[in-house]
């Protein structure tokens, strides 16, 4: 079994096979004919959606039929426990995208708690409210609206989730999430708790909850579905990302802890370039003479998997890059090079935001008009 | 085993034998050296102390010690799950004499969450909350100290105590509350997580924490004393209670959802009378002729016992009924009057008190002196 990766929310590992992934956990396959009911509201296509980066969903169908008479509301967050990563952004521009096409409000909750709780990350408390600040700047920076938008941590905003947060706890036994979550006897109360508190946010509103997502969270949405039933409550609806693939490698999902595999969205344009040249996996051949002779293989290339998912939007010319990578044309040092400077001007983009968002972290977490409703409520 | 007793903090059941407890518990015994020095201390002595109701300890000689340098501070609590009959205040009694003998602050927390979560009391959260602030009246009816005393309840103060209780968290895992709690597979995750919660008022000073509670409370404090040297922090000592015993037999502790077994603070002068009469495990000869003759037994008459424990505190009142009853010149009738006289005056005293206290309870929440600083404190 041990090639066949596995996948929680605190462990992905090897490769992933994304069709068996979506039998296993019941999930459907997004299809052309949901991408064009989406389009109907939409208009345009988010490349996410378009090149099926967000593979998988339940229920997104019902939502887009509720979208027209009682609407629904979004919900994603994020684990503080490190710098982010290009990866950890993509599901912040999908929702963000969302917001902006549905003019829906969104919740973004930043769990401090379950990082500190995680044993192998072994952070303190002091540290993941530090990484849930930082974390927040680049989620700020891809540019939700300050008045639908509400960011909150747990440590912060637990007196408002802890009631509810009970009552779904109280539905919720140590077999279940033994079963879910992969738990065992040695694992810390604490951590046995958090996954009620991650389900609190799916009942923030009288409307059914999207919840874009890396599948890795799905555990949690599964044990959401079984029980909001039982609370009186909506069973909530989810899209599903894949991970973008490590630099060095299309296995697994890029990690913080191994600065290599991923690009930091802090790295200035001098890393960036060396990351990719040292590390970012290549489908092209040793030498030049025999990549001009046999070709590059793109499916396998992280370069042009990258562009593939979010970098280059152009249909066309994305095809170009593939037939000319394939046909030895493109030598991978050239295709490296599109990849950078598309990154570079990315994350240059980002890092300006970015600095601008520490005047506006008071706005989404307190003072923005969804924030300060949010202040006032206690769920129950 | 069936026949042993068994005590948990939800679960208490069968003849206690007190001596066994301390044994397994690793509890010292309250001898009358240690109450000579507690009286170097008080002058006086109370009659929960002087007749061994406070019988058993951990560490009482230790916070003695420090009573004369660092100083010390009381905690104790109650579970809000129905009204509180006459053997829930005895550690509140106690507590208020500890507080004004040594002038130190006190602590008590209502646990409105953990009586929600705990699966066979059948409450709502709605419910719990009801019950705390009922409680509230009839803990603030014995006295405190509105300056030195903070009354808080979990779902009110949470924000406050969540950090330190996932820090606590951390250091405990499903195997250790499975052994000392005799948690369950089926338990909910929510009262998994609890103990953390009971826990970390023990740290609201740095000074030594002394906790008056009834004996079923201590699976919380051994499991303090084994974490709280790993997070830098002080073990907490223990004076631990016995039950008052129901009036129909020494069996067991006195249970709120069995009316007959109890004398609720809000019971009225017939209802006690009633209860009394009909209820109170008498020691007595079936028939007048039989009492003169034979005599009662005090040692398992339940209106002795109430006296002895603490309703007759002169020790020479208290050796003549004891001798006359078991003479057979005192009734089972007379004994139970002197006891409804005694218990009346209590009730009516309590109960007028009760009324006064629904003027204070934001002083003891919110206001005081004490709750202020609280209120200001994020525990860590």
């Amino acid at each position: 079994m041990e090639n066949e990766g596995k996948i929680t929310p605190w462990e992905v590992e090897g490769k992933i096979d994304y069709e068996r992934i979506t039998k296993e956990f019941g999930l459907k396959n997004i299809d052309d004919e949901l991408i064009e009911k989406i389009k109907g509201f939409t208009k345009e296509m988010h490349v996410l959606l378009r090149r099926k980066y967000f593979f998988a969903h339940r229920d997104l169908d019902l939502v887009l039929e509720e979208a027209k008479t009682n609407g629904f509301f979004l919900y994603t967050g994020r684990g503080p426990s490190g710098p982010m990563h290009i990866g950890h952004l993509i599901p912040f521009v999908f929702t963000k995208w969302l917001q902006e096409k549905f003019k829906v409000n969104v919740y973004i909750e930043l769990t401090d708690d379950e990082k500190f709780l995680e044993p192998k990350r072994r952070l303190t408390l002091e540290e993941t409210r530090k990484w849930a600040y930082e974390n927040i700047l680049d989620i700020i920076a891809v540019g939700f609206d300050e008045n639908r938008t509400f960011i909150f941590q747990d440590t912060e905003y637990i007196k408002n989730m802890y009631p509810l947060a009970l009552k779904i706890a109280k539905k919720i036994n140590f077999s279940t999430v033994r079963a879910v979550f992969g738990f065992r006897n040695e694992t810390n109360i604490g951590l046995i708790f958090f996954p009620a508190l991650e389900i609190v946010p799916t009942f923030f509103e009288d409307k059914i909850c999207l919840i874009p997502a890396a599948v890795d969270q799905d555990p949690f949405w599964r044990l959401q579905r079984d029980i909001a039933e039982a609370l009186g409550k909506r069973k909530a609806a989810q899209i599903h990302s894949k991970f973008l693939p490590p630099l060095i490698g299309l296995e697994g999902k890029m990690s913080a802890s191994r600065p290599e595999t991923s690009i930091y969205l802090t790295d200035d344009e001098k890393t960036v370039r060396e990351k990719i040249y040292k590390y970012a996996f290549s489908g092209g051949q040793p030498t030049i003479e025999l990549h001009r002779k046999l070709g590059g293989n793109p499916d396998i290339d992280v370069s042009f998997q990258w562009l593939k998912i979010l970098f280059e939007e152009d249909d066309n010319k994305l095809k170009k890059i593939e037939e000319d990578y394939r046909s030895g044309k493109l030598l991978t040092g050239e295709l490296k090079d599109i990849l950078i400077e598309k990154l570079v001007k990315f994350l240059q983009e980002h890092q300006r935001k970015r600095e601008e968002a520490k005047e506006k972290v008071k706005e989404f977490k307190y003072d923005g008009k969804l924030a300060r409703e949010m202040w006032e409520k206690i769920f129950e």
